[in-house]
């Protein structure tokens, strides 16, 4: 067993705090990685305070986890010690059902374990990636290409499948026209991966702030979504939609800017519910639709795909004492573009 | 010119009346059709009393029109005199925009010319099919099979295209496991639809009372949704749900009933907006759509599908006198399935 040093909260109101946590000895496929960034993506916040449901605290978050593997179990193929590898928003799922042999593990009918707040097979609850260490099953271990950076990978985990898999699936390419709501973690993925697919990229965000970023990471076009004239001027433009806003937003507004067959895709989930005025749909064959993450499958092409392309998160790096104003940060929209914690200073 | 006969309605909350309409002289590219039959559909009813927006009146409805050509203009060359014709939701659209162009008017980005409550390019306001005559573009009249009969054909203008095209475009078919919500004009078409498509299909309606007309159509499976317990047996099961019920539904409760990447269509639509939870599509990939009719030439596909494959809606044929009394019980649910006017009659 290895025990751990990490960061962890106690409660919707408590900061985070230095902690010790157990990871298991290593089962015959597991692979003991040593952790060198770990992400700060939006649902750990979520989860961390609470929000999306009850938590068993005390609660390590993380799941956009880059690292080196230092010991494997018995029966361990794919990596070996000292492989640059990473760890994502789950670390198992039973591998049995339709979904999982399809390679979706994400939709696993069984529910996939995730990486924090889950609990794994042994009946144990899972701690993420605000660690020094983490114990993971092979086949829910990535492989980082030699080209990315360390810290930049981690984000890539969360960030960097959960748009690239909408965008692959609805078919983001040459000449689809793709718009993204939000120009944060996910949204400034979303608009490099989208262009490196070969589809003209359309950013929607609340102000023309982040213009020069978006424009510069491959977007064609950048409106603010204040500007009602944005909603007229671009009425049955978009063949796809990515909204990465979990905010409550005007849907039937945003969908009126699909055409023909386009569809919505949400990647983010606000806690209330959203209307849809069903004309919205039935005008123009639109769907709104929901993705989350993608497969390991998927995921190990993102980072392939990303390494090809040069595509890296914009990231500040921080000190793990530096996590709650990073909270803060981020729910006051104020980071370019995901934070990533030095895991050496746990 | 030729003054047809016809039935109008004068407001909302008035009753329908004998009244005499203009149909225009013929156009080059026009056909001038007898009526004999025009089926009563639940859109003519929100029409005609006013739900769905402002209407002129005096107002004819019908847009499940069945009738015999009586004379063409100078250069049709689609149809001659004598031949068995039908006209559906549409008379006209621009013919020139992307989705024309596509063979998908009844999405055409000037809006199509509704078949009544619209205005013609002539500038003169549409009346429909609750009459003895119309003239038609012969781009928006289809030809009826020999094998179905013009009372049963008249339906399938409106109900037989408005399931046919979301069945086709979401790849109903072997394999494939399809449910219909709501047994009525629609429901009972799509059901025959889906099934002859290959396949499986489930009729969700809120009671048994037509389970056996809708296992004789073609169900193999017919569940009653006041029975909460249906929801919970049958979760994640469907690729495909039509949704065929315009009132508002409980959503997420039957989003959950898709599995990975299905789709839930509406081909109704309520007046007011309806309540998505994200999670719900976010969950297994699903998507919330809509669908509109269908184009003409889908139309004339659709047509001869029922014909090579022996389907039709179940109707009652009813006098032009009975129009405000069918009204009354198609709001009731009191029909198996469709009213259908002798124009005759009228």
């Amino acid at each position: 067993m290895v025990i751990a040093k990490a960061r962890a909260v106690d409660g919707p109101d408590k900061p985070f705090r230095e902690a010790e946590i157990k990871r298991r000895d290593l089962d015959s496929h597991d692979v003991l990685i040593e952790i060198k960034y770990a992400g700060i993506c939006h649902s750990d916040i979520h989860t961390a305070y609470g929000e999306w449901g009850p938590v068993d605290y005390p609660l390590v978050p993380g799941h956009e986890i880059a690292g080196i593997v230092t010991a494997v179990g018995p029966h361990v193929t794919k990596y070996k010690v000292g492989d640059r590898v990473g760890v994502g928003c789950m670390v198992d799922s039973c591998g049995e059902c339709e979904n999982c042999r399809k390679g979706e593990e994400q939709y696993c009918l069984e529910g996939n374990i995730q990486t924090y707040a889950g609990v794994d097979k042994y009946g144990e609850p899972t701690q993420g990636g605000y660690s020094t260490h983490i114990v993971v099953q092979e086949n829910f271990v990535l492989s980082i290409p030699d080209s990315i950076e360390l810290d930049a990978a981690a984000p890539l985990l969360c960030a960097g499948i959960t748009t690239y898999s909408p965008l692959n699936h609805w078919g983001a390419g040459p000449g689809k026209k793709v718009a993204v709501i939000g120009m944060g973690g996910l949204g400034h993925m979303a608009v490099q991966i989208a262009h490196a697919m070969g589809a003209e990229v359309t950013v929607l965000s609340r102000t023309l702030n982040k213009k020069e970023d978006g424009l510069q990471l491959g977007a064609s076009h950048y409106y603010a979504t204040s500007d009602l004239e944005t909603f007229e001027k671009l009425a049955g433009s978009f063949d796809l939609i990515i909204n990465t806003v979990s905010a409550k937003i005007d849907l039937d507004a945003y969908l009126g800017l699909l055409t023909l067959d386009g569809a919505l895709v949400n990647v983010g989930a606000p806690a209330e519910p959203l209307a849809v005025n069903v004309f919205s749909l039935i005008g123009h064959r639109r769907s709104f639709a929901g993705s989350l993450i993608g497969g390991i499958r998927e995921t190990q092409e993102m980072l392939d795909f990303c390494a090809e392309h040069n595509l890296a998160p914009m990231i500040e790096v921080i000190s793990a004492d530096q996590i709650d104003e990073a909270y803060e940060r981020v729910l006051a929209s104020d980071v370019k573009y995901r934070f990533v914690i030095d895991t050496s200073t746990i």
